[in-house]
């Protein structure tokens, strides 16, 4: 499986003897936190404008944690990446291919998981939650967390994933990746305000953007609202 | 091995039947990266007061990878963290304990080792390089890499490291890891410029570390010098 070139035969045969079943089995699994801010259809009719910081869930039909909901995640096979890995797990849990990722932090406590020594490599991953097409997942609000039984250390690594962001978003430009393509200024800081769960100034909030930004020289046009610049995001 | 309580009967049994050894094996690993900025005392006399940045490698004793240099690390054990992984191994190889160290990143390529699959969670580890008592370990100039034979695929790692401690130099108190407890601004400000690389300027560099550091109120006494100030790192 390897280019790997044995320097001599005493080493080939080191390498052909070498059986992985010897040594302990620990899995290794990969756990997708998918971001996206987005409406909270579950609320009730008052709310309805009010945007959310959301996490996706899956309900596990399986032991453990059997009813609980947990990231979308899969066993890391022999012959894939832990990025392929990402991909097939997003792909079948939640129908989602090609979004934004990257590893968060691997997980190695060694009583994660009851089935057997399990270390989780966790990734976030970003997009426009609007436009999603889920498979068997659902969108849960970060602050309704604690209405749902979560399994495994998933809320965990759900904080960790959250304090990443709120950092993140500050110092790159991972934010666009939650937006869609054109957006106006008020909606672009409206997704910063809900990660850093804090109100901004806006005239301090234009001035840090203004250079990662450019106008489309489109305006928004919603009947009993003055029109808005729309912008997109500036490519280098 | 887990505080995990099985819902019911049904669960119970799942869980006791269920055998790590069905799965794929696959191994996981710690690799520390250790950096400390050092005088480079394998260099010619005139060079002897010119310090780098240097990376803490093993001569591998064993295949595959014979004789190469190596990153220390060793596998984790089944009832084992990662994080006490890296302590056994760091003390096992290099004699080092309780030094600073943070997760870079899990290495998961396929063909990373031609024993078996080994998936890497690698750290990076900092310290004052100048007090250091090694065991089997030697320190590397990051320069000087591209002289020695490297095993694994422990060169992309270290540079990946070498990314992540540039960026993080500036943006947080790391640096600190690396100095000893007391410092003047000239001695930090060297350690800044080794690690990004570049010159800064003296008057520009003393605002912006002004807010982490404290005077202690002694000075420097070297015959021949003008003596200067001596710093330690501000504790909120």
């Amino acid at each position: 499986m390897s280019k790997y070139k044995p320097s001599c035969e005493e080493e080939k045969i080191f390498l052909e003897k070498y059986d992985a079943k010897d040594y302990p089995s620990i899995a290794i699994t990969v756990d997708a936190v998918v971001f996206g801010v987005r409406r909270d259809a579950t609320e009730n009719y008052r709310k309805l404008d009010k945007q959310t910081i959301q996490v996706l869930l899956v309900k596990r039909e399986e032991y453990p944690y059997k009813n609980y909901y947990a990231l979308p995640g899969g066993f890391v096979g022999i012959e894939e990446s832990l990025e392929d890995t990402l991909e097939r797990t997003l792909k079948n849990k939640t129908g989602l291919t090609g979004i934004y990722s990257e590893q968060l932090y691997t997980f190695g406590a060694i009583d994660r998981d009851p089935r057997m020594r399990i270390v989780s490599s966790a990734y976030i991953s970003l997009l426009d939650a609007n436009k999603t097409n889920l498979k068997d997942a659902i969108w849960v609000p970060i602050d309704a967390l604690d209405k749902y039984d979560i399994a495994f250390d998933h809320k965990d690594i759900i904080d960790e994933a959250m304090n990443r962001l709120r950092g993140k978003i500050v110092e790159s430009d991972i934010v666009f990746h939650m937006m869609p393509e054109e957006f106006t200024i008020s909606e672009l800081q409206e997704v910063y305000e809900i990660v850093l769960g804090e109100k901004l100034l806006a005239p301090a909030f234009r001035r840090v953007i203004a250079k990662k930004i450019e106008d489309t020289g489109k305006m928004t046009n919603n009947a009993g609202h003055r029109p808005s610049r729309i912008f997109r995001q500036k490519k280098d």
